[in-house]
């Protein structure tokens, strides 16, 4: 074992060697764990990396990627070539060993890097399994019963995200998750000591985990196997969070220091580490046949686990044959054909928030396609998405003092006051496999400011997730300025691959929803509002949504074209009525819910709809801050500041967007714009 | 008691019903809390709310705003009038009474409402006290030894920030902190152990705090003022931390109900609740004598409190004088007359990575002026913010692992990795009180959209923060896509107050801490490099820096502007070059590191460097997509998608920054523009 443990050690040293650059030490560290992992405790097919059944591994460290890069390596994974493996930080783009995880690549479950994501995709990957366990899994038939196996270090179990997802997997009880507590005490700034002083394993106790020591994790396999035992075990009723004694870049000169995690150790250490191991100092990339034969049956039982599980869900498959077809068109994500048609025809024609409208276009989807789980940071009364006979997810056995009883069938979640674990989390369920199951976040836009570094991940993925983001704009309104995401848009709109999206009235929010689930390039938000919205009923089209921006009222002769977006759409409609009954103006109206979308349009359509290129300026209205619109009009009637606490029916007055002021500030942008006093390309704020 | 404990609930529902909006639950349930708090145990002074050793209060769920503004009328706070406080929810834009308590206002020390901010902040505040105490304090002189209270709710124990806060101030041993939990179990979804069903006591006693229950927090005011009391033992090792249960909206049809949170209880329950407590029904907002009676002491007391705080500053003056000189001037938020000469005027002209740049410019201003307290997120040896002799912020008593003792003298602060908190703790420090702490925080430049929220709230309040983000732009190279903030400068150049500098070069550096340490109405982020940056020494001015953008470099009959800014400053110059030897075309440069302080120029100064307005057009490089440049720029070197894993001297090239290929792309839009082919406001990817 020691020869597997060394040959492991050096190749990682070797490799962060090779171009002066990369995180050895926690790697080197983690040598144990890796054997055990992957020779004695995971169940997976390198020949099929995604064998739908299979355990799946988060690296939550995710800058000890080469911990995996390695072990994938060594236990058969094609696409690892050894010329693959030797490209850690080389200038081959098309690497598959990048800095830090990238779920592009074979035996990657999800990309990792931001500290603590990792622990809360886990838990996502585990709710699927669970879930799907118990949707899909008859007696005899465990056809979905794969393990998740995260590693975390020591700076994942200080992020907040860790801590909400440790809280939530532990309130879940979700047996099937195993997290590696890679414990050497070692980050950047020295010894953990210096900033962290916490019983963790008795935190972890009080999360809800059942926890064990590995008191050396560094050369103990046995110990580190018989821990991961534990984790397989069909009695337990905890999550379980095994605490590894490890210690930081072991064997080196730099062993326990906080200088062996983020740099190569030098030549001179390395030759030291070999000579040491009784190794040649001048060999280096050294793997010998002993290693090879250690690892050469992990392949072969692959295709045994593949084969026998083809055979289980063949016999599954005869049993239960309409079951099986429903499990076979989720394991290729396909969902119902008829979706699109229970979305409404046509709508109520009163005033209506659009968060509401929201709940009139999908409660029906999500009660009838089993493909959505639906989840809120604690504002269920807020968002509206609850459906028809909603059934809550959360362990059978759970009795709250509400009543409310789930199992794990249940598609709701109440994932608590915790909106960037429910947003990482959702990252987890939509990688469990692509489209088997599509998660649904929702709270107040705001409050994806919390959730945006998971969001960002999603996007950086390309999940698929939807995100509700109600109680958009300044309509907020009495909450104040803390609850009114005035700039939260610049973000969110300048994420790549993130479709966010501000439908205007139920017309739009229909729009937007076929957007959304057809949309696969990323995660989409759709942002709603919490007071009701006149609806444009016979101007708005949702059809056009799609293309980002549309002539929502076409003008011959126009002096100036009014855009506005989502809750203020209808500001538009109103000023250009003003402009001409009162100033004479003539104005084209149009509605732009998605920057996005427009952006994606051919050059010919922007202009057709714009027509900025034919001298009619552009006037965008919304009350978020103008950054992005300079891009589509010359002039805005926008936030300059942060909100106030007002409610909403005097808010919008308060920051000058009364219909008549704003006619009066365009009337006289193009007085302005007329007499030649505004530059090329320049932006008005009226 | 009871009386008085009946007209707070009834004041609380009454304010409720009057707009009917509103969350009226939480106050009604925390009635004795108020009582405890304001009557027997804080010490502070109605008639000067300011009093700088007064006892801090943070309502961390802010939402319960009304339990504060209802005390801080009951308790004699001048500027909460009557009138003002019946104005809660109300149409005046003027009102005291904002849906969350906010920092302009008297009696209120921080903004809270983003739920778990408020725990952060407290510890901010505890630790101001801890830092000056430790600097300031004499033997029987303890002008500086206020305490800090901080409710919170059971939204805010769940909360990532929150918990990072709570382990993080259980190590820092902050013995002046008292966190009291409004344990009710109730949140908006239902009952709390719908999703949360952790040991919260076994939790916060694995944070190293000491923990006291109260069974009775509805009307046992005795045993809560006990346990407060405890939060003063100067014997305490620990903060501490009280969980006390509540009820929700007790004493109403909807008490312990989810219900009673966001939503006024309605006219009849409201009757109903007068009812029972033997009140007349049909009066509304009453206050009985004997409970104004009850509350008349707290101004005479507040009154002493300060008076003989004055006294013992007195005396300390004479004692002390020099010290006393300098405690003053912390006071009064001055800085010693010299830090602007203590930045170098000169730089090494070598290639420099800016964030070392960033360390010439502020290690002698950090190292002297006591006023700074820098910390990190656990990346002291990327971030170069270390000074001579710094001493790091930890209890004396302890000894970490790697040998580095601290005080609470010290003024560098590892937060571990914790980026959330460390920036909603910087809020906390500066809240203390105006320019007596600066707080500096570090991490990535990426890592500050885990810090986002609380930088936010840093912007919102206008808290004098600084926060030095490293590592930016895709240069941060072969750690990949989730670490290279393509699009983050997209949110902190549209958040309002914040102001976001990319200095290009030493001397830039120096004229961003020149405008950042004088710029007072907000956080401001310095956003410097990894990687070595050429200087362009006689070409970038410092005292330009504040213009926000400048001509570096002028160019008579110039057919293009070129701009670049920060890391990718020099692209602009090696580019002009390339299009005047290659191409004949004649460039301008403009160096543009700060959109907020360019807008902020005169139109006639905008003009003036960006000539757009006579037909020159202008183009921007940065990798950054181009979200905001609009405003500034027709054509755009920017990036179109997420970043990739490559080392930094391959990344600019895989994504076209080469000089050659930049000068080709600006070439063809030239001919493009010339032609005629871009219309009026279009903005060009190149």
């Amino acid at each position: 074992m020691q020869v597997v443990l060394q040959t492991f050690r050096l190749l990682i040293a070797d490799l962060c060697q090779q171009f002066g650059m990369g995180h050895p030490g926690s790697a080197i560290g983690m040598a144990a764990l890796g054997v055990a992992l992957w020779k004695y405790s995971m169940k997976y097919a390198p020949h099929e990396p995604d064998w739908f059944n299979r355990d799946r591994f988060v690296l939550s460290n995710g800058h000890a990627c080469l911990f995996q890069y390695t072990n994938l390596y060594l236990t058969g994974y094609k696409a690892m070539t050894w010329e693959q493996l030797l490209s850690y930080h080389s200038e081959r783009p098309d690497s598959l060993c990048p800095g830090h995880p990238e779920i592009e690549h074979e035996g990657i479950e999800l990309t990792t890097g931001p500290l603590g994501q990792g622990i809360a995709n886990a838990v996502g990957l585990a709710m699927a399994t669970k879930h799907l366990a118990a949707t899909f899994n008859r007696p005899g038939y465990d056809i979905v019963n794969n393990h998740t196996w995260c590693m975390v270090g020591d700076a994942c179990m200080q992020e907040g995200v860790g801590c909400e997802a440790f809280s939530y997997a532990g309130h879940l009880k979700l047996t099937n998750l195993t997290v590696i507590y890679d414990n050497n005490q070692i980050s950047c700034d020295g010894s953990v000591d210096l900033t962290n002083t916490e019983d963790v394993n008795k935190k972890m106790e009080a999360c809800g985990w059942e926890v064990i020591d590995v008191e050396d994790g560094v050369n103990d396999v046995e110990a580190v196997v018989s821990a991961l035992e534990k984790g397989r075990d069909p009695n337990r009723e905890k999550p379980l969070f095994i605490n590894v004694r490890t210690i930081i870049g072991v064997g080196s000169a730099v062993a326990g220091k906080a200088v062996a995690h983020g740099v190569p150790f030098g030549k001179d250490n390395v030759a030291a580490m070999k000579k040491a191991y009784g190794w040649d100092i001048e060999r280096t990339f050294y793997i010998p046949d002993e290693v090879k034969s250690f690892y050469s049956d992990l392949p072969s039982r692959g295709e045994q686990h593949v084969k026998e599980w083809n055979q289980l869900l063949a016999s599954y498959s005869n049993e239960y044959p309409e079951l099986a077809q429903t499990f076979k068109d989720r394991m290729e994500g396909k969902l119902p054909q008829d979706w699109q048609w229970m979305i409404p025809q046509a709508f109520p024609s009163e005033a209506t928030p659009s968060r509401k409208s929201n709940s009139l276009v999908v409660s029906k989807i999500l009660a009838q396609v089993p493909t959505f789980m639906v989840g809120t940071a604690d504002l269920t009364p807020s968002v509206n998405l609850t459906y028809k006979d909603y059934e809550i997810f959360n362990p059978p056995d759970l009795v709250p003092i509400s009543g409310a009883k789930g199992s794990y069938k249940g598609r709701y979640i109440h994932y608590g006051i915790r909106e960037h674990v429910m947003a990482a989390i959702a990252n987890g369920l939509a990688a469990y496999s692509p489209r088997t199951i599509i998660p649904i976040t929702s709270s107040f836009f705001m409050f994806y400011l919390y959730a945006a570094p998971a969001v960002r991940m999603g996007a950086l993925q390309k999940l698929k997730v939807i995100h509700v983001a109600t109680h958009d704009s300044i309509g907020a309104g009495e909450d104040g300025p803390t609850h009114q995401p005035v700039e939260l848009a610049a973000l969110y709109r300048s994420m790549p691959n993130m479709l966010y999206i501000r439908p205007g009235d139920s017309e739009e929010v229909a729009g937007a929803w076929k957007v959304a689930i057809e949309y696969d390039d990323g995660p989409c938000m759709i942002s709603v509002s919490r007071h009701a919205l006149p609806q444009l009923q016979g101007l708005t089209k949702r059809d056009s949504v799609a293309k980002g921006a549309y002539v929502l009222k076409e003008e011959k002769d126009a002096h100036v074209t009014v855009m506005a977006v989502g809750a203020e759409l209808s500001f538009a409609v109103n000023v250009a009525k003003e402009l001409d009954e009162k100033h004479g103006i003539k104005a084209r109206v149009v509605s732009f819910p998605s920057h996005k979308l427009f952006r994606e349009q051919p050059l010919s359509y922007q202009r057709e709809v714009l027509q900025r290129n034919v001298g009619i300026p552009a006037v965008i209205i919304e009350p978020y801050v103008s950054l992005g619109w300079e891009r589509f009009a010359d002039a805005g009637v926008n936030m300059k500041g942060f909100g106030h606490s007002l409610p909403g029916k005097y808010i919008y007055n308060h920051f000058g967007f009364e219909t008549d002021s704003m006619a009066k500030r365009i009337g006289g942008f193009l007085k302005d714009w007329k007499a030649g006093n505004i530059g090329r390309g320049e932006f008005v704020e009226l």
